[in-house]
């Protein structure tokens, strides 16, 4: 059984690979893992059926022989613990990648998502612009950390792992990527990751998806 | 040699163990596992030396043979594969944990972290008043799905795991505890944890340090 991926129908992003599943796509790519996927519309994704894949109504969903799988970091580790070349080798360096996968998903995403929302749900009020430079500083703390770490390093821990497709889809969205202008060794680090065959493919193929629904 | 668990020095929630520590803590104490403290100043955790054990400046940290560690659901994570009890047995179920792990600090805490947070730093403002019902009705969409997900459930996947202690971590924080009223399936769920008594050696073990340096 080939695994089948939980995806938005209608890509919200126009074909920017922004959401959710990309790291989910990109793993399964990197471990050369081919897949199905299961089309969801912003409707299906609230209904008891898809609440029972995905208790919060979100996608991505993973479902493979004897699991079925929600939240993109534990996919992906589970991805990367069934498949050679995504965890490093030796016991300490895999618990250091698994930390920095928790890093991207609950220290860095949340005050990007933060920035975004203010926008996304309070963009018509009158307090927005004068609360972005505050979310903003908040997110370049997380920036400013995260560059300091990078620092000569090409990824987060040694050779290129799950934390760094983790911590790269984090980074692409659109929040942080408005900042990468000031924050040179981010930027190379996203583009290093954007550069592997395997990103390619997986951006390649919802571009696909993207252009075939829209003409 | 004992793990070295990285805490703050002073409490900052006066001994109620919200801290990001407890669920350390709380997962050390259900598999007997005697630690050490380092305790950490406000001002220690922003120096170089302390980013280098965590890059963002955090606790907890977590120093054992071989590796150090950040993030407390990597450090709980890595504990629970290395002493039983607190993963499922087989590979579906400790995937799933692993999943609910992940649901916790990355869908769960940051609607409730965001809620605070408007007013610990924004509590002054005009406009949090107007703001706090939005955030709410965000907050309450993950409690409604966690509720009816643990309807007739004592913990989250089987039995007790990892992953209820992430969860319910995440609940004991303010902005959820004060909702608890309208989940009683989640208050029940809170209060089941709680009466664990590795919950309770741990919770002790703060408090009697909080009340040492308080008097």
């Amino acid at each position: 059984m080939r695994p089948v991926v939980g995806v938005f129908a209608a890509t919200p992003d126009r074909g920017r690979a922004l959401a959710r599943d990309m790291a989910v796509r990109w793993a399964l790519a990197e471990v050369l893992v081919a897949h199905d996927l299961r089309l969801l519309s912003f409707a299906q994704i609230k209904t008891a059926e898809h609440k029972a894949r995905q208790p919060f109504g979100q996608i991505p969903t993973f479902e493979t022989v004897g699991v079925t799988l929600f939240e993109s970091g534990a996919i992906v580790l589970h991805i990367a613990e069934n498949h050679a070349g995504l965890l490093p080798a030796g016991p300490a360096g895999r618990a250091r990648a698994i930390a920095w996968m928790f890093a991207a998903v609950s220290t860095v995403e949340p005050v990007i998502v933060e920035r975004e929302v203010a926008v996304l749900l309070e963009g018509d009020k009158p307090w927005t612009r004068e609360r972005l430079p505050g979310l903003e500083a908040r997110l370049r703390q997380r920036l400013d950390d995260l560059a300091v770490w990078l620092d000569r390093k090409d990824w987060l821990e040694g050779d290129f792992s799950a934390a760094d497709i983790m911590m790269i889809c984090v980074l692409r969205r659109p929040a942080a990527a408005l900042l990468m202008g000031d924050y040179p060794q981010l930027a190379a680090y996203v583009a290093r990751g954007e550069a592997r065959p395997a990103f390619q493919a997986a951006f390649a193929e919802q571009k696909a998806r993207f252009e075939a629904a829209h003409g």
